[in-house]
Parts: structure tokens; C-alpha cells; sequence
């Protein structure tokens, strides 16, 4: 007999490891209440929308269930309802693991099968804790494994979370795309590594912007496929041990309807338990992408740089003071904070490729940390490129009357010149104009190597921006 | 004349951008507002202890600003008391912007100049807002620069989470030399390649556990010295121009006093505001020690693999359930987590390194990040370590038995046979018994290579643990 | 008049820079001996593919160049011969230049206009260093420039890597099916988190490898596509200043024909110029293949680990003694090489990005290390692979009466009695069995909760390693 | 009786895995040519002075075991004058096992164990293959194992690498320090985010550089003490089995004499065998400095930017030419392969870390991977740092008149008037100046702020270089 006297701001409960005392009023249990104190790693929680995923796929799981006579009505009602709250954000304070754990995800399996246990409890009109009502193994996660659920969670939240990034990159190169008209008629020197080359327009420049994050998009697409095959109905292993053959044909599509996501059931339940090569590889493509948009943003800095000691030939929109010491000055804060967000994404990867190259066997327990760093890699660049968006790229001016000076002032221009003259005589000219500060023009005139007016066909400053050799007309053929 | 009737929930304040609404209520000002807008890319706030940080960099600025003339009385006695509190946990809330900033931490600077302004003018009994009482710029940030600031901050911070994670690598150091000598006795097969090898004692491999977090406690007192040097009093790019010659010959020192750490100003304020290579190096360091902890942790989860089909040598305590579906399943789920944050701390080190490298010319803009990603890697590394500490090491237990089995049974005790026989013919033997299934020893004596009397001395299993030639009196010299 | 007697081993050459002794018998010239200069790096030579590549483009721009009429015949069919020279594995010694070079390939590319020039002026009669008859830059180089043709080149050599790459992916494929088919009825623990978990069959297992496997030859097609495409006839910066615009169009038709490969011109010459995404995300494809054959060696090396103190469920072939101190000892050497060189591409990835993201404006200069890095990653998989399939693979043998033994002796298939008796009461008896060493079976007999009959239909091997409740039929519906 | 008439170019030997044909002529034998077979994965063969420092340890072992009476003298003898025709160059082209290896580098020992023999026998008048004269493992290989002597090697070896690049470091600093002073008098606009800041003198710059790469030198030292403890003497798993006592206290002192090193034994020679974190350390270190060498290269070809539409501040000497299509172009080659290179070694860091953290157990197998990245990271940032001393930073000159217009037309030198009007009024006249273009002085002046001395006297340039309040004594103190 049992003479203690229970707290009454806790209950008990007990679990293979032992027993211990749960809040009254937490709808998770003692397997949650375990695994928070096991892991107190980032203090911080899982992101809401694995949350939101966990709870679509239990929902899922007990319609299926239902379906096919393993799960009675009322049950199934009550863990219906449960979920939906939490997909429409209740209840997420009752997921108190940390994102980064041990044990495969079990810790968050556990979890929601208690909050989600408990809840359907109290809508049966139970009291949390009453297992026989619901219970978190035997009802809310009957047929499912830890190793289907959790892979499934987080293939799904990827995919969300694509589908948002894709938004901002389709927006971004849409802002690109107008920038690209508006400054199509702006000539300026276009430069390799750094050092003055031929002229371009700074509207080509911006397309080329463009034209890598349509790339980026479509590797985005590629993306999401890889997201798109869950193993659910794997259970433990993959083999589906425990799993009701015809829950193991409806369940994908059932997270389908919940969810509306195109979704199927992988080919290989096996693989799709142990190998994660497809997170490697989604973490890849953002990468790529990450590597695009931190090399416009360089290029953004750099062209902007000034306002006159530098090149000065675009001006980014002020959005901030820029200095607590220095009055008036104004920095390329955006361009520098998606530089960041790339430089964090790029070491996501390496987290990711060594926590995926880590699994073991029948299953990769390390899922848990590349989740983190997945889905902190995919929203930390759909901020930033909506920030790139809004405030910074639709804000940007061109400085023209600068950017042609430089054109125009440049020795970079004798590369026209080259088929006419060749490249020998040309690199002589090109030395001479560097050292003396004199114009190109003005010492082929003098040297007689071409005249004025064939000059000013050849150096046509948008001739010079278009495929063909400026001037070809004056040359004669072999 | 102002008709406009203000929103009494706001007051407005301008910078050089233009005028925005404040919450009448914030601290924090307009540049605050401007930051927190243009960067929404975690969601996260900055971490408490770089909050901090500043504040006891703020104070200590103050009162070096006192003393040296340059700041009165009362607005010094106001801005100090505003960073106790600050520094004492309260106005945390207030420190709005996002750790992944743009601005080399402007954004963060100009938080903390207007949050403990308006504290300073609010106990001198003025309205927030009315920054003629206590001025962020001219008062709370006088002879300071964002770029003294706050890479200061970031050194101090750094020092402070080092000593915590030195802290718990101190614990995990002792746990494990407990260890070793509890399983000094415990007789088992070493390993290599995951082969069968030659015997070592458990004790021994917890011993070379210890040894390697011992180098690594003398790496973190080098991270530390890394830490140690400020460019505070530098001002914007190292020249410390507008910073009065007595207030940077002090401003450290007082910076010192205030923190409690051991601090000196760098030798060189040009190449401290520039180059961050001591970030590099200290990320070094702590990926270095996340390498071996997680060494140690696969090792840990290979050896207590099992219960029955792995290697089962040790016991881990068991923490949670292990399964949602496989009931009485115990996993390893502490060495899980600690491998998992290892992963990321190597994948911080990568960020780290890329965002040292972007610097240019005068500045590293990109110290949020760097700041972002250090700060998690030590700390999570200082949680993980202690978890581990508590909730594996110490209640690790040894199958004595079965450990020596395995070394009995064990075809690698052939190595001490050896000098005895030659490599050529223990070889031979070798091979047999892998064949067969027979013992060494059964063997060896059929072929008459070596007595039962020898055989006891040679492959007694402690000597075959120990320096030198089991057996030794056995052997002619040459 | 030059009075200074030349050395006969030398013969004198000038550019831009001035004038330098040439051995006289060399192929490549002045500029190619600056390069040799300047950078002595590793002290390596570019990849022999890659050098193939260039003089198939030099073969394709000579025929263009004709064709369009820049180009007279004689020219033409001698640099054409002198490029078929070099293709069909001619005159390599003289590609001196290191393969890690600054100045984004124009090493490299002058290097070829020397050697090919050179060449073709012996062709057609005259001698070394005669410019006059066949000029590197006005006829060679003609209507290209370094930052067309080095990045072509790239892509092509990238493409024929690739393939072979391929290749090799495809037997692997096939020899993993092999073992999946002649290992399908080898029944095993299946482990999770390496504690005992539910029985597999050897042959899912190899099965599950095979398919990851199939996905990465996929992402290797995605790749190639990635590189099918190429900037010739961008020259400088994309805009095709100088190219001819009829070259332009014939251009990459002709070295599609010249290579075989099929290859298209870029969309947006000036993005193909200086954004290289395409290899950081065939680079994210190679990584994703590592990290799939990394995790297969690793479970390889651990359920080949033993022979008696370990897993001890496969052998792979003996390729090498394993320990020059422990006789008979065999090591797992082949999926150790396939592991090493997981590692490197893992890290050669992480160059290729931080290589990517440092594109500055209208070109990127960093090419040669991306390149260096890609095809050492590439080349080194596509052996690895190879030593993989015939060293290891095809030569796996099973120890069919462990596996089955440990299954029929484990605790873990507990879970398929789990639908039969309920979580709860699993655990207890999967406890009891763990700490007491009894049979899981012997337990249930002797609680009486089921009957042996229905324990033998349970508990069949086979069974409990395809989808569904073992024993279902001995299920109540709810 | 063996009638087989024998191949006169091959002669036979045999191991544990079969028997197998080796060139007559070979000094490698049987063992050497399996590894061979097995790994054929770079094509290349070991660092030489990899080589160089396996024969110094088997020189320092045959010794130590002639002097504790294990090896007698003749053999001794022979064995010793082996191994000195290896460290001097010689039989290098014996070794032909790929660097990139499995088996934790048993292949390049028993490669070095049978050369030696070999050799030895050749000394003593055998014949090549009669391993009763002198025996690769019995002998040459004996109180040795694989697992000391390799990772031994490995310290040894990057020892003596380490020593070079901090030669080449130290060339770095003094050349550094040598344009610092060259350049003192130099005043410049400084930039920080790439904005224009306040003034800096060139010479600060380069003396910042300095600084930064005396710090890394500090590292180097701090590197080879965590490279100068060796485990030989530990053997197998670093108990020390089969090692004679005395071998064990002298073998280290031995090859430190031999070497010329110092070298100490591993205090913990288990933890020395498994736990390589060592080599992740000096990698961080490597790295660090490649970091800090990136920046300065990135400095460097943005200061140097131009010649007209860049930022122009100094010259590189020009060491080859620049474009092959635009004449005249000289480009930053020497800073764009340093560059290069600290990509590369970015990168073999990641790879380093992740074969540090694959140890399991007893061993690392996974160091002939670490090898070959850390060699290469080391030996290419020597020669990476050379040549950027000697064809760059040294012929480095600077655009004195055009440094200082940039600082007299610059708005930055605002921040100097901030302490005499205050940060508000400074920041309206910094944004009238920038947006009209008027000159600071002038609207100060027009504004009556400051009168014209007062202003030369706060805007002296050189003075704003230094510390301290530009025209303190005009301030009144509060």
C-alpha cells in the first residue's frame, strides 16, 4: 500500500528506468522529463516547425491506424484533435527537449507522444497520467518507430522550410532582373581579380546575378525531391517489424493529405532508415546557394566602396548609422550580414557531411544535429535574402556619371584595340599609358596606329560591352 | 511648431537616417529599432554573457572617462550604476538585436549606448529620450568605437566561457582517472582497426582518456592567453584617434578591475582591430578537445555495444528508454549528444575560419558571427562535458568476466609469443587457429614450439599489459 | 647590333615583362618560364586530363578561328596537328607550370599557346621562338582568353572525370546486388545506436548500401549536366569583346565534336565567367557519394571486427598482413583507403567553396585551386571505388551460424511480442532477460503470457525481418 | 621438389596471404608489392621526408637494439648503413606505396622494413629476398610496431616541415617590417567595412601584418612542442608488449641523436598511440596563419587595385603577364596563389579534424590520411610564403600623392571634429559633404564650427594617425 503522500503540484510516473515526479499540469511525462535533463546542451527548443511536423505525422499514424482496425474511434478522434492544436501552435511550450540530443530523436518522439497522450486523455476526460486512456507507446505511437517518425519529421520540415526559401530566391531574382534593366545603359570597367579589364554594364552584371540564383532555384527543386520520400511504415530497422502491412501502404499518403506535401514512401526502407546522404546533399545545394549570394554580396561591398576613397559606382540604401564613432558614415550592413549567413551555412555542411558520414549500421543517430544546423541553414538564408530583398537590392543607385569616367579614363579600353593592331604593339601602348598617365587614345593617334575616326568606332563604350570585336568592319579578313 | 499629437505609447527619436517611433516604455532607442529591423535572421538575442560584457566594458570606460577629465561626475555615477544593473542580469530584454548582425556590431554597440543612456537619464530624473541629459554617442560611447567595443567584448566574453568549459574538462579529468584506477584490474583485448590486438587493461584506456583531456585543459590556458590582450582604446581602426592619451593608457586596466580578468592592451591596436586570427586559434582549441571527446565517445558506445550481440565490455548507466518500439533498448545517448556537438563545434570552427579570413583592411566586419559560433562551441562543449560527467562516466560499470574471456579465447596473445618463436611460424600458427577455431596455446604445444610452463609465464595476462618482453627469461639474448 | 653571344642551349624571349633565356629545345616559353617561377608550389604538374582539355579547345578555337575566316589553313592545320599531338598524351613534360597558381589559369594557358605554337612552327619549318610564323596570342589564343578557355577546360576535364567516376559507382552498384542476392537469407541482429536491435538479413543490408549507391550515381548525372555547359566565346568577361560573333556561335559546336562530349554554350556568358556554383555543387554531389561509402566501410570494418573479440559476422578478403608486430593479424585496409578518402573529399569540399564564394566581379580568380581540388576528389573516389569492388567487396564472405545465433540469442526480438503482450510488459522481461542472461522466450513461457506454439510463429527469423506484425493472425483485432 | 623454372627478373617470396612473384631487381618486397596493388589512389608516392624519417627511426631502433643486446653487431651494422643511404637520398624510388593507404601506414613500414633488409643483405653479400641474413620483421622491424613507428614518423617529419615554414615566416615578418618602416611616412585613407574611416599610414598597415605573423610564428613554436613527445617503444596499442625494457627508456633518446631533434617520450604512450589530436592542433595552427596570410593577400590586391579604376594605393611588382587577351594587364598573381593556398589548407584542416575524431580504441588508423594533408598544408604554406616575399612583398612601392589626395578630399576626417562640435552636428555636415560634394573644411568653415587654424591644427594629418584627440588642446575639458 501506498502511504506516501503525493504532492499535489506533481504526479507520478514511471518508465523502465524508474519512477519519478512530472508538474500535475505538464502534459509531457517521465520519459520527456528524463531526456530534459539529459540533454541541457543549447537551452533553447526544437524549431515549431518540426514540432508542427511531428504532430501531422502522429495525426497520420492514428487515422491510418484507425483505418485499418488497429486504433478504435475514440481513441483516434481524441489524438486527432490533440494534434491539430499543436499544428495550430498550442501546446509547443510542452516540448521542452533540446534540439541537440542524443538517442536518435527518441527524446522528441517521447515527447510528443506524451503531450499528445495526455492531451487526448483530457479530451476523453481523463486525467493526465491515466495511460489506460491513452497511451503514449501502445496508442499514440502504435506502429511507428523513433527511427520512421523522427527521419519523417524532419523531412518534411525541410521540405516546409524549402518551400520558403524558394519564395525569397524567386523575389530576390525578380529585384535582380529589375535592377538589371534599369541600370542596362550604365557602362562601367568591368574588372578580373581586381585589376581594370574591359568595360560592361552594370545592368549585365546584375544578370548575371540573376541567371546564378535561377540556378540556385532549380537546385532548390532538385532539393525538395530529395526531401520528398519518407520512410515511415520502416519502424525500427526499416524492415517493418510491428507495422500492419496495410498501415505500411496508406500511411505516406495519409501524412500527404495532412500535411499537402507531395510525398511517397521511399523504394528502400532500409536505406532510407540508415543512409542520410539526402540531407548532405540538400545541405549541398543551399550551400551553392549561400556561396552565390555571398560572393554578389562581396561584389555589392566592393562596388559601393567610398564614398571617395573607393569605387564608388553603386550606392546601397542607408539603413543604419554606421559607425558610433565616425559622423555620416554609412555601411553595407546587408550585404554584410548575408555574408555571414553563408560563411554559418557553409560550416552547417561540414556539421552536416561528419554527422551523416557518423551513422551506423541500421540507423544515423545523429540526425538530431543535422536538423539543427539544416534548418537553421535554410531559415537563416530565407531571412537574409528577404532583408537582401527589401533593404538592400530594390534600394541600389548607380553613380553613371562616375562609372563612365572610368571607362573612359581606363587603358583597360586597348583590348578593343588588339585585333587591329595586335598584341605585341598593343601591350607596349598598354605599358606606356600606365606609366605616363596618358590616355591609350592619345598615343595611338600619335604613334599613327589608327586614326581618330576609326578610333571612335572602335571604342563605342557599348560596342565594347557586346560579343564581337569592336571595329570589326575596319578590319580586313585574312 | 510640432502640431503633430504624439502617440503616447511613443516618443520619437532621429539619427543621421531620419525619425522613427520608439516605444515610450524601450530603453533602447532608434538605431536599436533600425538594427532589430534589418535583421531578423535568428530570432534569437545576443548571448547574456556578451551583454555583459559590454556593460562592464561601458563602465569601465566611464570611469576612465572620469578620471581623466573628461566626463563629469553625475553622468559618470549614472552610466556606471546603469551597467551594475545591466550587468547584474536586469534590462536583458532590451538587447534586441540579432546575433547574426551586419555592421561589425554596431548594431550591438549602439543597443548598449542607448539602453544605458536612457537608464543613466531616467536615475538622473530625465525622460528617456532626452539624450542633452546623457547622449549615447558623446557620453556613454565617448572615446570608444564600435570597432574597440566590441571585439573587446568578445575576448572577455570568450575568457569567461573558457574558464566555465575548463571548469568541467577539470571534472571530466578527475572522473576518468577515478575510472582508471577502479578498472586498473579489469584484464580485456586491445584493439586496433577494430581487430583483436593484443590485451590491455580497461583501467588504461580510461587513464589514455584522461591524458588526452589533460593536454586539452593545457590548450584551453593557451586559448586563454589568446583571449587576454583588448585593442580597446584603438578607437576605429586602431589609431586611437579621438581617444585621449590618458584614457588608453588606463582604460584596460580599469576594464580589469571591473571584469576581475587578467587583461592587458594589445601591443599593436592596428593589427588588434584587424585581424582576428586569435578567434582562429582559439576555435582551434576547442574543436582539437571536441575531436577527442568524441574519440572517447565512440569508443565508449562501441565497447558498451550489446547487450548480447556487440562487444558488451562496459555498461553505461542507462538514462531513458532507448526506444519507442524495442522495450528494455538502452541506448548510448550521452555519447550521442557529445559526438553531435562535437560535429558542430568543427563545423563552427569552418565558420569561424571563413568569416577571420573576409577581413579587410582596417576592420573584420564580421565578428558577429564569429562571435555567434565561438560562443556556442564552448558552451556547448561545457554542457555536453558536464553531462557527460554526470550522467555517463561516473556510473560506467565493467564485465570483468567477459572481458577476460575474450582476452583467453583471444588469438592476439600470439604477439607475446613471438620473440619467442618468430613471426614467421606464430604466423603460421595464427592462421591456424583463426581457421580452426583451436586455442594458440593448444597449438603451440602440439607443434612442441613452447612448454605449458613456459606458456604460463609468457602469456600471463597482466605482463602481456605491461612495457617489455613477456616472458623475457625465457629468451636467449643473441 | 646585339654583339652578346647567345648560349646555344638557350634561345632569348620577351614579353611585356622582358626578356628571358628559353631552353633552347623547350616548347613553352618565356611567359611559361615565369609562371614556373613564381609559383612553385607543390611542385606537382596540372592533371594530364586537364591538359588534354586545353588542346582540344586550342584544336576546336584553330578550326573555329578558320572557319570564320580568322584563321588562315596553313596555321590552322599546324596548331591542329600539334593539339592532336598533345591529346594523344604527347609533349606533357613540357606543361611545367604548378597546378596550384595564381592568376586564374593564364599560366596555364599561356603555357599551352607556347608549346602549341612551338610546336606548330616546327610543323610548318621554322624554328623555336619564331613568333612570326605562329603566334601564341594573335593565332593560338586567337578570339579566346584565359578566362574563357581555363574555366572550358575545367568543365570538359570535370565531364570526362566524372564519367569514369561513373563507371566505377555502376560496378559497385552491381557488386553490392550480387552480395545483396547471394546474402538474403544470412539473418542477423539488426542494430540500432549499436545496441541489439531486430533481426535483418545480411542481404538487406548490402541491398540498403546498393540503393544509396544507385541515388549517388544519380546525383553524379545531375552533376554532369552541372558541367555540360561552357563559357567559350565569353573571352575577358563574358561580354565577348573581341570574339568574332560567328566564332562565337560555332565554338563550342566544334569542341563538342573535337571532345565527344555533349556540351552546350552558356545561357549568360557573363555569369558563367565569374560564377562558379556549377563546382561547388558537383563538388556537394562527390561529397554526398563519400559520405555514403564512408559510412558502408565503417559498418563493414565493424561487423567484419574480430575475429574473436569482435562482431565477427562477414570477412572480408585478406589482402595484406595486417601488423608487422602481430602475427596473422588482417586488417580492414581496403574500406580504411575508401574512409581516408572520404575524409580528404569532405575537406577538398570545403576548399571548393571557400575557392567559389572568393569570386570577386567579373571573373574568379581561384579556379586553379577549385579545379586541383575537384579532380583530386573525383579521381581519387573513382579509385577508391575501384580497389573497393575488387579487393573488398566481391570477396565478402558471411558467418552464417553467428549471425543466427546471436539472433535466436538477443533480447531484441522482444519487439515483435510487443503487439502481443503490450510495451509495458515487454520491458519487464526484455529487463529481466538482460540482467539475468535468460532467454527472452523462456521468460514469456514462463509468465505464461504466450504459448511456445505462438512463440514459434512469432518469433520465425525470416519473418520478423519483413514488413508487418509477426504473428499477426494470433492478433485480436481492437 | 619445385621444378618451376623461375622468372630470372622476378624472384618469389611469400607472406601470410600466398606467395608472390617481386622484381628481381626490387629492394620492397612481397608486402610492399600487396600495398601496392591494393591502394593505387593518388598515383603518387610518400613525401620524401616522410622517408627520410623511417629510416631514422629503423637506424635509432637497430641501434638501440644492438646496444640492450638484441641485435647482434653485424647485422646492426648493416641495417644502420642502409638506412643512411635512404637519408640521403638513395632507394627513395623504392618506395612505392601511395600516401593515401589503409592499415594505418603498416604499408609504408613493412615498405621500409623490407628495403632496409634487403639492402642489408646486399651489404653483407646476400642476395636479395634471403631473409635469413637479415629479416624485415625479426630484425629490422624488431621491439617495433607499425603503431609506434609510424606515428612517429609522422611527428618527426612535420617537426622538420614545421621548422622550414617558420624560416620562410621569419623572412615574412623582417620583409614586413622593412615596408613598414619604408612606408611610415606614407598617410592614407584607412577603411573600415570598406568604407572610408580615417586616416592611417601605409606603414601601420605593414606593420600590422607583421604583427600578426609574429603572433603566428609564436604558434609554430607552441606546434612543435605538441609534435616533439613520441609513442616508440609503445608498439602495438602502446602497452609496450615485446618491447625490451631498456629498448623502451633509450629508442627515443636514440632517435633524437639521429635526428638532431628533440624529442621526448610520450608520457602516456597508450594515449599516444589512439589519440592524434596533436595533429589537429598543429593544423589549427596552420591554419591560423593561412588565415591571417589570406587577409593580407586579400589587403593587398584591393590596395593595389586598379591601375585607374581601383583603389590604387600601392604597386606589385609585376611578375608575369596578366591576360593573354588584354595586353598590358599585370595581375596580382603572387597574393591570388597565396590566397590559393589558404584555401587548401582550410580545407586538409577538416579533413584533419575528421580523421583525428575516426580513431576507435586502440588506434588511429586513419593517419596516413593526416599525413598527407598535413604535410602538403605545411609545405605549401612555405612555399607559398617565399615566394609571396620574394616576388611580391619586397618589390612592393607605394602611390604616395594619390594616398594623400584620397585623405585631404575624404569626408572620414570628420570623426577628428567630432570631439570639438559633437557626434550630431559632425554627422549633418559629413552628410551634406557627401552628398554635395563640398569639402568638410569648407562647411565647417561656412558654418563657423571651427575657424581655419583651428582646423589645420585638428586635421594635421599625421596626427590623426596617432593616438589622442587631434587638436586636444583646443578642447576645453568639462
Amino acid at each position: 500500500m501506498e502511504t506516501k503522500i503525493k504532492n499535489p503540484k506533481t504526479r507520478q510516473e514511471h518508465d523502465s528506468i524508474g519512477t519519478k515526479d512530472v508538474p500535475a499540469e505538464a502534459y509531457y511525462g517521465v520519459q520527456t522529463i528524463r531526456a530534459a535533463e539529459n540533454f541541457y546542451i543549447t537551452g533553447m527548443n526544437m524549431h515549431p516547425e518540426l514540432i508542427n511536423s511531428v504532430a501531422q505525422i502522429k495525426k497520420a499514424a492514428a487515422i491510418t491506424n484507425f483505418e485499418v482496425g488497429r486504433l478504435d474511434k475514440k481513441r483516434t478522434d481524441a489524438i486527432v484533435r490533440a494534434c491539430d492544436e499543436i499544428i495550430s501552435g498550442r501546446l509547443h511550450d510542452q516540448f521542452i527537449v533540446d534540439p541537440i540530443q542524443g538517442g536518435a530523436g527518441t527524446s522528441l518522439n517521447m515527447n510528443a507522444n506524451e503531450v499528445i497522450a495526455n492531451r487526448a486523455i483530457e479530451i476523453l476526460g481523463g486525467r493526465k497520467g491515466d495511460y489506460s486512456i491513452v497511451n503514449p507507446n501502445d496508442h499514440v505511437n502504435y506502429g511507428q518507430s523513433t527511427n520512421d517518425v523522427f527521419p519523417s519529421c524532419g523531412r518534411i520540415t525541410a521540405l516546409k522550410l524549402l518551400n520558403r526559401a524558394k519564395e525569397q530566391l524567386e523575389r530576390l531574382y525578380r529585384a535582380l532582373m529589375e535592377k538589371a534593366e534599369e541600370f542596362d545603359d550604365v557602362i562601367k570597367m568591368g574588372r578580373t581579380q581586381l585589376q581594370d579589364a574591359v568595360p560592361i554594364r552594370l545592368g549585365q552584371e546584375f544578370r548575371a546575378y540573376a541567371t546564378a540564383i535561377r540556378r540556385d532555384i532549380t537546385r532548390f527543386e532538385h532539393a525538395k525531391e530529395e526531401m520528398s520520400s519518407l520512410n515511415l511504415g520502416g519502424t525500427a530497422i526499416g524492415t517493418g517489424l510491428n507495422a500492419d502491412v496495410q498501415y505500411l501502404q496508406k500511411v505516406v499518403k495519409n501524412i500527404a493529405l495532412v500535411s499537402g506535401l507531395d510525398l511517397v514512401q521511399s523504394y528502400d526502407l532500409i536505406d532510407a532508415t540508415q543512409n542520410l546522404d539526402g540531407y548532405t546533399s540538400v545541405s549541398g545545394a543551399v550551400k551553392t546557394c549561400a556561396v552565390n549570394l555571398s560572393k554578389m554580396s562581396n561584389d555589392l561591398r566592393l562596388i559601393s566602396s567610398g564614398p571617395r576613397a573607393g569605387l564608388g559606382e553603386i550606392n546601397l540604401p542607408a539603413k543604419q548609422n554606421g559607425s558610433s564613432i565616425m559622423p555620416g558614415k554609412v555601411n553595407p550592413v546587408i550585404p554584410e550580414v548575408v555574408n555571414q549567413v553563408a560563411f554559418n551555412i557553409i560550416g552547417n555542411d561540414m556539421t552536416i557531411a561528419m554527422a551523416t558520414e557518423a551513422g551506423q549500421l541500421e540507423l544515423n543517430a545523429f540526425e538530431p544535429i543535422i536538423f539543427y544546423n539544416l534548418f537553421q541553414s535554410i531559415e537563416t538564408l530565407t531571412f537574409a535574402v528577404c532583408t537582401l530583398v527589401d533593404n538592400c537590392i530594390t534600394g541600389i543607385t548607380a553613380n553613371r556619371e562616375h562609372c563612365r569616367d572610368m571607362v573612359e579614363n581606363s587603358v583597360g579600353i586597348i583590348t578593343a584595340i588588339c585585333p587591329h593592331v595586335g598584341y605585341e604593339k598593343a601591350a607596349v601602348i598598354a605599358k606606356e599609358a600606365i606609366l605616363t598617365g596618358a590616355s591609350v587614345r592619345s598615343l595611338i593617334v600619335r604613334d599613327g596606329l589608327l586614326g581618330e575616326e576609326e578610333l571612335n568606332v572602335i571604342l563605342n563604350p557599348y560596342s565594347m560591352t557586346e560579343p564581337g570585336i569592336s571595329g570589326e568592319q575596319l578590319l580586313d579578313n585574312i
